[in-house]
């Protein structure tokens, strides 16, 4: 259960080394080496083309049009961080902008995702920091009611405990558990040493029915080839 | 993370006392005595309107149109429990209908709550068996790809831990964790127990600005009053 | 725009007798008799089906998550009044529910309408206090920041003021300004005095066709029959 | 390709025996007996509960915020038809109210399916005549613009063609063409035959793992279980 | 309520001057400055990234899949206007495209603002004519119903009156009333003095805890640190 | 009604010159030709900006969550061909990536329009192969169940039969089908031709109400302008 009005301030996070390790796979490969778990909700996208990144999550439970806990969070990012926030309730408000970001990027944070609204997107686009979001919108929040930092969380359907590795870019956003990271990443490596001979093999014309011994099971299955 | 193809067949539920006793506050109270936190989002809608249940959490993870493993979690059901269903993306199908109805309730479920469609709603009401799901649907599942059973799950927007206690009605459905399940009961008792009287005040007319003084508090904000 | 933290305490309601009889006539054909206006979003739905109401309009802007003002309001609120409540961000959460309905009733409210959720739907339906809002939801909320009271409001994509006649049953929630009100009274009963005619043609046979003398414009629009 | 501004008056019909025999199986057994294709998008609802029909499909294809073709299809209906109605463009406008439904009634129609909104709701209950829509509004509509009859339509996701069958209950809409119409009844018949003797067995406490045989592909899957 | 049939030709437009002063604060901090209140619904995006807009705003209001008005409003247009456009019922069709562009161009117009669709948007980017919309689509709409031009309307759920300012940029879209307008302009420009100290401060690794003296109020609320 | 399990490996295409030819209209031109019908959903969305695309359809059926038919589809690919995927029920998997798109682009494929995910965005952007699909998701499919290859789909609202023209670009997916794929090639011409006269008229400021000669049917039916 969500604890409200507290602060853990000591988290056990994923390795460095297998979080950077990670970054290079990308969100689709990571998402597959975890066995096809792992993602948030496809809603989640990126607030400027082309970023990749992973980093370790540092979490923040925060309330309908309430930013307040964004400040306490700033506190507990440390070089290699992505701040992951959760709302309570849906809510589009636009919880982040150009001063946070720098004070974000001041700590070493290096990405924000957020199941809810950020602004100030274009300045955040040329400060380089990237959030990946719900939603864009300039409306502001307030700072009234506690919420929580660096407890489990549930961000965009996908459970996230800090310490966790995050890995995010253009096709979305997954998050590596801690006891996972670095099988993941022995399996993702793995999964990318076999990809360049593949797609060598399909560029020359040669099918993924014959690439991957399809055709027996399809027949099997019933498929029927009508002229 | 998720484990795919596991059963857990042990875990530890609430004490059905405790259970039982949180079914008659509803969902509201109970959200409320947990401090606000603990709802699953509210697209989970009754598929009839009227019935009021609490029961301990068995959970079982899904693939996107396959409901294979509702078979393996009816074994696992004991009476009393509610089946909570998590799917791996987002899905409309229809995974329960009157013959599973049939063995859950032969099994001891109280409920199905469900983060996808199910169907013969008619007869799940005629059989008085209450489902809360994200939407109704025809559409059948095959049963091709392991899930898992009794691992904690995201389902609508919640962690729901087996053992847990979830409670549903018209309103929606709350997850209360095993570990503050007296607590969450006592505070709601607690809460009821002050609601008749407030109810009659109410009812005589004592405006809630009175009766919560609130009157300070809105004049300090700043609220002025415009004749 | 919006000010907020003020309550008007003088507004100019729509004389009752027309609000009162607008009432029988139904959302759909005082849209019709407004000329197809006024109709707010039909995401609006009641919470129990059958209700059919008409009353002036008392308004409240609230913030996301926060119900602070619908104790304000109540104060506000004269026999055959309807709230209407209005979020200055989108929001389900569940700001209304017995207790305040208990309020309400005291004070001679015949309806709630907003842009939101609202719980304790069971025990709405047997006070017999309708309301029609987004959605449903046991979230509550908290009570921390000054929204304002009988300001005109955007409520569901329609401008609400304070006085203005709220038409409301299963088919959705009209809006009738106040200095339209009698016109529209009157637009309604002509229109409803035709009816029983055209209903008891239709229902013998007759078609739309030749009732409202379609064939020569549909033939002058080009519409081709083809055996 | 949609024609615009032609009606088609000879239209074969799928057997009526065959039609009406298919009402009784509800849309899930039907969509099950196809090889569960056929089914309308599950955001196709009934505007109230229980009811269970099905008829032969009428079609008409209507474009946003104009009803006119509604009342150019009304002639094309003979007893034991369903009308099934299209837009050309996402419109959540109420195009069918208690008038047209008269007239619908009058030649016989059994039930409404449309793409859009309908109003008069309640009273459609009282006068028995069931629609399935996408959403319910009071927003009427225009009569300008030329749409057609008894073409090929998609509604819903799903392709209808003049003289299929459609059957809808509380579970939704199934289109099963006039083709297969014969082959799907007799499918539908041989599948509920074994329901009675399911639903026993399952009651009883047998478990669908053992009647379906499930444990030995459960465990060549690579189900494991913890205990 | 939305008159029909009705062109105003003279409204009062805010001073240009203030008008033009408030594009370079962008939606966010005039949004801020207004109290947090004028924002359109964050569905409202830019067809491409990077414009950043005010102007006054002339209005339209259209009927769903109808865009006749377009062509009346353009009329209306001067150097330095917005037009502002609402539909009186959602639609997605492109009621907007390069020729009318052109035309809006030709009269000196800065941007369309529109809660429904609109099309050739890499034409319209190659133009240099931004526009806020609620999607694109190829669809494009009829002429046969009148709306109104330069009467009050609700935009993406916000209420738009003829002269307002309109800012919009890659956050979103803002309104601002003319009344207000210059006190608007005072109010962004105070809080952007602020902002650059801030920026500077934060950059350096002051925590906004500190900096905004956050750390007291928020122990007073219960806020516990665990390490 | 859909067929599973079966590959049409002889399809008749539209002429290719045909096809190409329509390419350089873009979509809303197209549309417009063909009589405002043809367009898929405007949910529809490339995966960047800036492809103009025109090609056969050869269409593959899915089922949510496996994209086995992928793989079969390719071999049936002929350059200049779109391939053009549904899907059984909504799904938001990720079904197709950079290796699928090094194979589909082996075998001649000009473009993926789908109504689902599609993955490896950033890298099918630099290969130069544009994507049409409701979302972009990492998620993975599974390769379990048959369906269909070049059978007459509904993809997005729209029926796809093979060889059908498909056009897309930054405005929506139109379907051409082949039937009037000619005829849709000559009114598409002719309606360009008119365009750089008109734009040109319009630029030098002549207003649309004069150029289409609009002003008597607005006065007839009811404009009325007020100074």
């Amino acid at each position: 259960m969500y604890q409200l009005g507290v602060v853990y301030r000591n988290i056990t996070r994923t390795d460095s080394a297998t979080a950077d390790a990670l970054a290079k796979f990308g969100s689709a490969t990571v998402h597959e080496a975890m066995g096809r778990v792992g993602l948030l909700q496809p809603h989640m996208r990126p607030i400027y083309p082309g970023a990749q990144v992973a980093g370790t999550a540092v979490t923040v439970l925060l309330h309908p049009g309430d930013n307040w806990m964004m400040h306490v969070v700033a506190e507990q990012v440390r070089p290699g961080d992505i701040v992951v926030a959760a709302i309570t309730a849906p809510c589009t408000d636009g919880y982040f902008g150009d001063l946070l970001a720098t004070s974000f990027m001041a700590r070493g944070a290096r990405a924000l995702v957020i199941d809810a609204g950020v602004r100030d997107v274009k300045t955040l686009q040329e400060m380089g920091f990237p959030v990946w979001s719900k939603c864009i919108s300039s409306k502001g929040t307030i700072k009234a009611t506690l919420g929580s930092v660096n407890i489990p969380v549930v961000c965009a359907g996908q459970l996230v405990t800090p310490g966790d590795v995050v890995v995010a870019d253009d096709d979305g956003v997954v998050c590596v558990p801690r006891a996972v990271a670095e099988k993941t990443l022995a399996a993702a490596s793995a999964r990318e040493a076999n990809e360049a001979d593949k797609r060598a093999k399909l560029a020359s014309g040669v099918l993924g029915l014959d690439m991957y011994k399809m055709r027996e099971p399809l027949a099997q299955a019933g498929l029927r080839y009508i002229d």
